[in-house]
């Protein structure tokens, strides 16, 4: 039996992963999350299955349930995170509280109880606006450009320094944004739920053409667990990501598909949609293709699996403000 | 008038740059230090001096008197820190605080008053066991080797996306080991240390060959303010180290030469000191040098000045136990 436990399991990524994982019944998964973000409905499925359960808990404020509810675990998925990259500014203890202050928790409930082996999701981010494109994993050592990328790299450096000094072993995966089922935040979302409002015109940030990567969430999830079984150092980093990249006028174009819509926009301006935004984003992954890993879906597939997804669940939208 | 505000005033490289700021009688200083490892002798001459004064205090504990007191600062050398590189694994949670979580509250502070210009004193160790040699500032992302080196990545982190999100301006050094008057850690001051109690016999960790750079601490000194003075990039970031290396074994020979002593070293064994000890360290600091600093003391030079130094301040191993 291998015992996974996952911080964030009621997240996008992480009831995605949950929802894989339980799949394997040598898998028994204790799922931890305070449902800041998280949503109970993303795991109502997992719970179905007896080798599921979860702790209702905040990583900081519960730290003696983490370490209890961690005995005898082989492996710690930690995906619980403060992921909003755009609000940094407004609140900038929240990521050093939520990434950081949290991994190093995490750390130490594993150590507590001597568990060993650590997967972590991290970020593009961090390259901050390298001149490397695309980026590869050792690219020059980048100058942070966001409270969000800084908050991960710190996570990183934390979780490298405890493969060496207390003899674990780590997967680090460097994502671009994510698309998928479950996805409920980003500028989609925002676009999605706006319109959804009964608003016409979209407002977006920057001039539009910033250039992103995007992945679908099972290709992540593929990703994260190529890398498990077929890499086997003590420090395993790996970017993932999709080779394409689109601009952001590109998805409010198939957003006007797909609602049948001529959608209005109006452009801030500005190379960057905000502060900390980077205007070009597309990750090396050779890394990790040479693993036999590949995205199996395109970035317009991805954004069609999302815009489907919210069609069959508007309650994600009803708290929306207009 | 600069009115100046310098964090860990007390501390070995400190109080070493107050000594030599309030040289200038336009400018103002202001010291922050809690003296869990600084010393009032240290500042003892400075506080002659009209346009010196200090608080003591913690950065952390005492957080309202930190942005109190930085009010109307033009700059602040950050300087306080847990420079215990060595013992980090026995308190993992010492280098998150006292390093990442207090530059994060001096950031804050910053902020409340409108203070615009950082400096900050890294670290080389932060390109952990990088195999570019020497190592310049972009060299490849590197992965941490010691809780030191990750918090002070995430110091560097913290403070370039503050610089990008409020308009900061920030200059950030990465030194190599530094030696001189009022140096009071690391291996030299241990092994002069032990012989003062008596002892004839050196116990040194690792095999003593250990290659690493060392710099006086007036060449430190020079090359931040040199640094200030002519580069005027958002994020200025430097190496400070000399072209040099000795070995372990080189140091313990000049300091037999020193104290007239044959002195018997057993050598632990292993390539490292300890665990995240890095067995080669040199840095490339073309960076800086084209700015126009060169470091005016050779690692000799700086060992004898702080031995000197120990000859004539044996009050600080008056608390050495044996």
């Amino acid at each position: 039996m291998n015992k996974i436990f996952v911080t964030g399991c009621a997240g996008f990524i992480g009831s995605n992963l949950v929802d894989r994982l339980i799949k394997n019944k040598n898998n028994y998964v204790i799922g931890f999350d305070n449902f800041s973000t998280g949503q109970h409905r993303f795991i109502k499925d997992a719970l179905k299955q007896s080798n599921f359960s979860y702790i209702s808990g905040d990583i900081i404020e519960n730290y003696d349930e983490l370490v209890y509810n961690m005995q005898n675990m082989d492996i710690v998925y930690h995906l619980a995170a403060n992921a909003d990259v755009r609000y940094g500014l407004e609140h900038p203890y929240k990521d050093l509280e939520e990434n950081t202050i949290a991994t190093f928790h995490v750390l130490e409930a594993m150590r507590k109880n001597n568990v060993k082996k650590i997967v972590f999701t991290s970020t593009g981010s961090i390259y901050g606006e390298t001149n490397v494109h695309p980026t590869p994993e050792n690219a020059p050592f980048p100058v942070q450009t966001s409270l969000y990328g800084a908050s991960k790299l710190a996570c990183e450096g934390l979780i490298e320094a405890y493969c060496e000094g207390y003899g674990m072993q780590s997967y680090i995966y460097r994502l671009v944004s994510v698309l998928g089922e479950r996805y409920t935040h980003g500028h989609l979302f925002d676009f999605y739920s706006y319109l959804y409002m009964g608003n016409s015109t979209l407002v977006v940030l920057g001039n539009g053409l910033q250039t992103k990567s995007y992945v679908y969430v099972q290709d992540v999830i593929d990703g994260i667990l190529c890398g498990i079984e077929y890499s086997n150092e003590k420090i395993n980093i790996f970017n993932l990501g999709t080779d394409e990249t689109i601009r952001v006028v590109d998805s409010i174009k198939w957003l006007g598909e797909h609602l049948k819509n001529d959608i209005e926009t109006i452009y801030a301006g500005g190379e960057r949609g905000w502060v900390g935004d980077s205007p070009f984003i597309r990750l090396d992954c050779q890394k990790i293709r040479k693993l036999g890993w590949y995205p199996k879906h395109t970035i317009k597939e991805s954004i069609f699996a999302t815009l489907n997804y919210f069609d069959k669940n508007l309650w994600l939208f009803k708290g929306a403000k207009k």
